[in-house]
C-alpha cells in the first residue's frame, strides 16, 4: 500500500460527509463539518482538513454529544443573537447564526453571535472569511481544553484560544489571520507527533514545568503562550468572551466535562461583526483620509508589501488555495483507510 | 535642588491641569487630561503621568491642533455612536462619548464607539476600566505613530498600536489589561532613554535593521512586535481598527501629517462595549455553568491563582494604587520645574 493517497479536492466533501453520516451525523451536521474540512484542505490547513475527521467520531462518545442537533436561533438584544447548538458541533450552529449576524452587523453598525453548547473542532478562520466575503469585519472567539499554563504557571488552564480577524478586500480574498494565544496550534503538535518531530523551542514545557521539544512530554505537559505574559493576557480574554460572557464553559471545565477523554473542545464561541460603511461614514474632518474603508486599507497593505520580506497573514492559505484547485491534496493512507472506514 | 519632588497624590490633578490651560487649554480639555494623567499617576503608570504633559504641551504646535476644542458626538447607527474630537484630545472625546457607549451597550447588548480627529497621548486602560465600573466588558484599539516594524521587515510602519481589555468584578477593581502590539510601549524606551539604561533584548533593531538595546538607536529604528508574526497580526487589526475601519489615519499617516515633529499621535481609536448580562442570560442548557457572568469569571481567576507564580493583568497598578494613597508619589524635579513653568 502507498504511504499517500491523491485526493481531488471536489472529493474531500464527499469523503469527510460520507464517513460522518456513517457515524450517524445527521445529514445536515455532517455536511456542515464536511464543508468547513473541505475549506481547510482547500488552504492547506492540514491540521484542520481530513485529520479532523476522527476527532469528530471520537466526541459522539461523550453520552451528551448529539450528532443530529438541530441548532437554535434566538435573539438575546437588538444586536445579540445566539445560537444554542444543542450539544452537536460548530460547523453547523454556524450556518444558522452567521446570516442573522451580518444582517443585525449591517443594519446596526456592529452585532455579535455568541454560540453555546458545541464541539468546536474546527479553525475560526471560515467564519470570518465568510463574513468578510460579505463585506463584514469580524472578530472571533473560542475556549478549548486545558492545554496551555497561564504566566508564571506551569500547570495547563487555558486552550489554546484562537483569536480570528476578517477584513474585506475589492475583488481579492478577504485578510484573514487565525491565530492561537498559545505558540502553537494543539494540532501542530499532534502533527508532530504522528510524523516523530521534534517541536520547536519556546512551544511547550512537561508535566515538571521544564522547556520541552518532546511532543509526547508537550501534550502531557503544558503548552506556552506567544509572547509570554501578553499572548495569555489575550488567552485569559478568550476564556472570559467565549465563556464567561456568553455562559459557557471555560477550557478547564471543558476537560472535566470530557468524561470519556475525547479531546473534542465543548463550549463557546463569540463572533463580532463591524459593518465598515457605517463606521467609516463620518470619517475625519481633516480631508488626510481616504473615506473608502477598503481602498484605503490597501493603502496600508501596500506600505507593509513595499518592504522585502514581508506578507500579509492568510498569504500562505491563499496561495495554496491556488495549488489545491490544480493538484488537488495528499493525505497519510492510513488516514484515508480510517475515515473509509467510518463511511461503513 | 533636590533631584525629586514628592507630591500628594491630590495635587497631581491641579499640577497638570493649571499647567495645560496656561498653555492655552480649556478648562474642559485641561480638566479631562488631568484626570487621565491623575489616574496614571495613582496606578504607578509613571510613563502616562506627569512625564506626558509637556507632550501635550508640544501637539500644541502644529497648526491643526485646538486645545479648546468641544468635542462633537453623532449617532452613525442603533448599536454606533461617534464622536469627533475636533483636532483636540482624546480624554474629553471620551468623557462625551462613553456615557453614550454605556447606554448604546445595556440598550443593545453590544455597541462601538469611534473617535475622530484626536490626539492620543494617553493609555487606553482607563476607559476600559471605567465600563468595566459599569459592569461592562469592553474592548479598545488605538494606531499611534510609525514605531514599529511588520514581520519580516526593518522599517517603522505600525504604530506601539495598544488593544486593552476590560472585566467587570464584583466588589473589586475590574480585571484590565491594556497592552503595546510592540515588544514594549514607546514611553518605556523614552525613560530607559531618560535615565541611561540599555533596553532589555528583542525590543528594536536599529535603522539598518540589527538588533539593539541601545534607546536612541532604537528610536531612530524600528521598534518589534511581541511574539513575532502574531503580534503584527494584533498591530496590523489594530491599525484596521483605529484607522481604516473608522476613516481615520493609520499610523505612518499621523506621522506624515506630523510637521512639527511633536511626536503626538493623531487619530482614531475604537471601542466595543458589550453587555454581560445580555449575553450570559441563556447560557449553556447543560445546567454546568454559572450563569451569573462576573461570579463565573471569579471560578477561573481562583484557578489561575491557586498556581504559584501567576498573577492577574492589572494586579501592579491595583497594588500601586493602594501604595500612592498613602505615600503619594516622586518625580523628577526637573520634569515638576518644566510643569510649574508651563502653569506661567
Amino acid at each position: 500500500m502507498a504511504d499517500t493517497i491523491k485526493l481531488a479536492l471536489d472529493d474531500v466533501f464527499e469523503l469527510a460527509k460520507t464517513a460522518l453520516t456513517g457515524q450517524g451525523f445527521s445529514e445536515e451536521q455532517a455536511s456542515a463539518i464536511a464543508r468547513t474540512i473541505s475549506r481547510a484542505e482547500r488552504d492547506g490547513c492540514e491540521s484542520h482538513g481530513l485529520f479532523r475527521v476522527p476527532f469528530y467520531v471520537k466526541a459522539t462518545k461523550h453520552p451528551a454529544t448529539n450528532a443530529t442537533a438541530r441548532p437554535v436561533l434566538s435573539e438575546l438584544a437588538t444586536s445579540v443573537v445566539r445560537v444554542d447548538a444543542g450539544c452537536g458541533f460548530c460547523p453547523l450552529a454556524l450556518e444558522t447564526g452567521l446570516p442573522v449576524l451580518a444582517d443585525k452587523a449591517r443594519s446596526n453598525g456592529i452585532a455579535a453571535l455568541a454560540i453555546n453548547n458545541a464541539y468546536n473542532i474546527a479553525a475560526l478562520w471560515p467564519e470570518v472569511e465568510a463574513l468578510a466575503e460579505q463585506g463584514l469585519v469580524s472578530l472571533a472567539f473560542t475556549a478549548a481544553n486545558a492545554f496551555v499554563a497561564p504566566a508564571g504557571g506551569i500547570k495547563p488552564i487555558y486552550g489554546t484560544n484562537p483569536m480570528a480577524f476578517g477584513w474585506p478586500r475589492s475583488g481579492k480574498p478577504p485578510m484573514v489571520f487565525d491565530q492561537a494565544s498559545s505558540a502553537s496550534a494543539r494540532g501542530e503538535i499532534q502533527l508532530h507527533l504522528r510524523d516523530g518531530k521534534p517541536l520547536p523551542e519556546g512551544w511547550a514545557i512537561d508535566a515538571d514545568g521544564n522547556p520541552t521539544t518532546d511532543p509526547e512530554a508537550a501534550l502531557a505537559g503544558a503548552q506556552l503562550t506567544y509572547g509570554g505574559y501578553k499572548g495569555a493576557a489575550i488567552a485569559l480574554m478568550v476564556e472570559l468572551l467565549a465563556g464567561a460572557l456568553i455562559g459557557d464553559l471555560f477550557s478547564y471545565q471543558s476537560s472535566e466535562r470530557d468524561s470519556v477523554k475525547s479531546g473534542a473542545p465543548f463550549g463557546g464561541e463569540f463572533i463580532i461583526a463591524i459593518n465598515p460603511e457605517t463606521c467609516a461614514s463620518a470619517g475625519s474632518s481633516e480631508g488626510r483620509v481616504n473615506t473608502n474603508p477598503l481602498a484605503h486599507a490597501e493603502e496600508l497593505f501596500g506600505a507593509v508589501l513595499s518592504q522585502d520580506g514581508t506578507r500579509l497573514p492568510g498569504e500562505r492559505r491563499i496561495k495554496a488555495r491556488e495549488r489545491t484547485a490544480v493538484d488537488g491534496i495528499t493525505i497519510p493512507a492510513s488516514l484515508h483507510q480510517q475515515i473509509t472506514e467510518f463511511a461503513g
